[in-house]
């Protein structure tokens, strides 16, 4: 993009995040594969009119506000919320990264879980170590599963395909169902949720955190779902009411619970989440960004975004 | 099938397993979904030169010795060495019984234990019980993790598939390679296992027990992998030299193994892999056959054998 002379100028972009280090994870991919752009941390920021763009997750409430002359934003993360209520945000488009290794690794994630509840993977870990043989034949085959998958953006598409994959019925809720429906799912929409929740035995939360999924998460979803029904929370941490999620299950209404994320991370030590023994916690690392996916999809973003306006030289010859 | 007068006679068949109780799993499916074969345990059977057919799993020595006119024989796991081996198996056809549901819990089971090494889910486990947040961001994804399926048959094709739509690299090793080969695995054979096995980071063993086979998960195997690598073992017990196992683990050699199948089973109290803190252990449950499913396979293995000699008339016209 913007080439003169066949000498591509560099456009500059900065990393605004409030608890990552972006360029730890990201400098080596950027000065490897996109030699065209350069990334750099406020504090090495000469002259901030310069920078064009910035990579962002979870900024600081000022951390815009001394680039006036912004074009875009570029969340690394799926999770835009944080940036979308920055005070100090421009009016610019916010772009997620589009990462298909993060949405695999979300995948593989899910499937953990489900295989984790489904097949009771807690209980052959204590029979071992009690050194007993405890064989139960039947209950194994997918299709007794119900899998629902709520919010169907990129994540939640790849992990209701990996469940289908793997012989699970899936049915999906998001607010327009997807055009053509995906072979084998069912696709359901946000004014079908009671029905949705009535036939899920594993319910898996990948939702944006919006005000309307805020706390969705909570005691009365949970009575709508069937008796003994899993959860697994991969989506943020304000949908869940964590202590309506102790309540159901402490009264059977769930039998188990994955989760990745929470309302405060990292999540204290007194939280009472810790230590109930039908939860299985993970530090927020489901998926995390893969450097190069990163880089690549900044590169198309800001193609498309400057494309029109500035458009590439044309490549030269080969020799 | 065998049509007399509009009236469907009957073909008798024997279920015949020193280990497990086959009616108790299978007689109320084969009730609801085959009025036209009845399977009987050899204490109910009046005369046994009526029974044409025997389901069978690891039969005794002579069970099959009572029945002069069998014509097959059904496996209801994929696993036929026991009966192969049977001293008073006649010279009829083994037909292992085809469950694509079976095949599906095998996926699931295989992407569980594939997620359980790659993403180090017991140090998560550890974690939480010590109330310990302790993220580590990088390495998540399944690009990073080399999966070597070894034995592609139903089962194993299930497997590679799941784990490919998981997004992980997919190698499998069969005797010849499947023809078309599967979108994005590389398929190798049998005298490439050297190769196979050098570019392996999760090992999944699916290959039938034969003489060739036997005692495959050797000391010389695990060297040929790489360095850290991690063992799914669901085939039979006998691939497995158990105390080259223990030792690939003690000397770093393999990070982990996943261990559903036995030399003997029930595993014996004494057994040290109970007590080896990097395995994980189920007692033969990976999966096990849907009563429907077997079935089905058995209806469709009798009309294909017997079909040519013994046409069904026609179906009654609908009235």
């Amino acid at each position: 993009m913007n080439v003169v002379a066949g000498l591509p100028s560099v456009l500059h972009g900065v990393a605004l995040c409030s608890s990552l280090d972006l360029m730890f994870h990201f400098d080596e991919a950027f000065q490897a594969h996109a030699p065209e752009l350069s990334v750099l941390p406020p504090e090495r920021i000469g002259d901030p009119d310069q920078v064009s763009f910035a990579l962002s997750w979870r900024p600081a409430p000022d951390a815009f506000t001394p680039y006036r002359n912004l074009r875009a934003v570029f969340s690394i993360g799926a999770g835009v919320d944080a940036i979308l209520a920055c005070p100090s945000l421009p009016d610019v488009p916010v772009i997620r990264v589009e990462d298909p290794d993060q949405a695999h690794q979300m995948a593989g994630f899910a499937a953990f879980h489900v295989l984790w509840h489904h097949r009771n993977m807690a209980a052959h870990i204590d029979a071992k170590n009690r050194r007993a043989w405890e064989r139960v034949v039947g209950g194994q085959s997918p299709k007794r599963k119900r899998i629902g998958v709520m919010g169907f953006g990129l994540m939640g598409r790849a992990i209701a395909e990996g469940l289908s994959a793997l012989g699970y019925p899936v049915s999906t809720l998001s607010r327009t169902p997807p055009s053509p429906p995906l072979i084998g799912m069912e696709h359901l929409t946000a004014d079908e949720m009671d029905l949705f929740l009535s036939q899920t035995d594993i319910l898996i939360n990948v939702l944006p955190l919006t005000p309307e999924t805020e706390g969705i998460l909570n005691r009365a979803c949970f009575e709508k779902l069937p008796r003994g029904a899993a959860l697994i929370q991969m989506g943020r941490g304000s949908h869940l009411i964590e202590e309506d999620l102790l309540a159901a299950l402490d009264d059977g209404q769930l039998s188990g619970a994955s989760l990745d994320v929470f309302s405060a991370e990292p999540l204290p030590a007194e939280n009472p989440l810790w230590s109930h023994p039908r939860i299985f916690m993970t530090p927020h690392i489901a998926s995390t960004p893969e450097p190069a996916a990163v880089v690549r999809s900044v590169q198309n973003g800001l193609k498309e975004l400057l494309g029109s306006a500035e458009k590439p030289a044309p490549a030269p010859a080969p020799r």
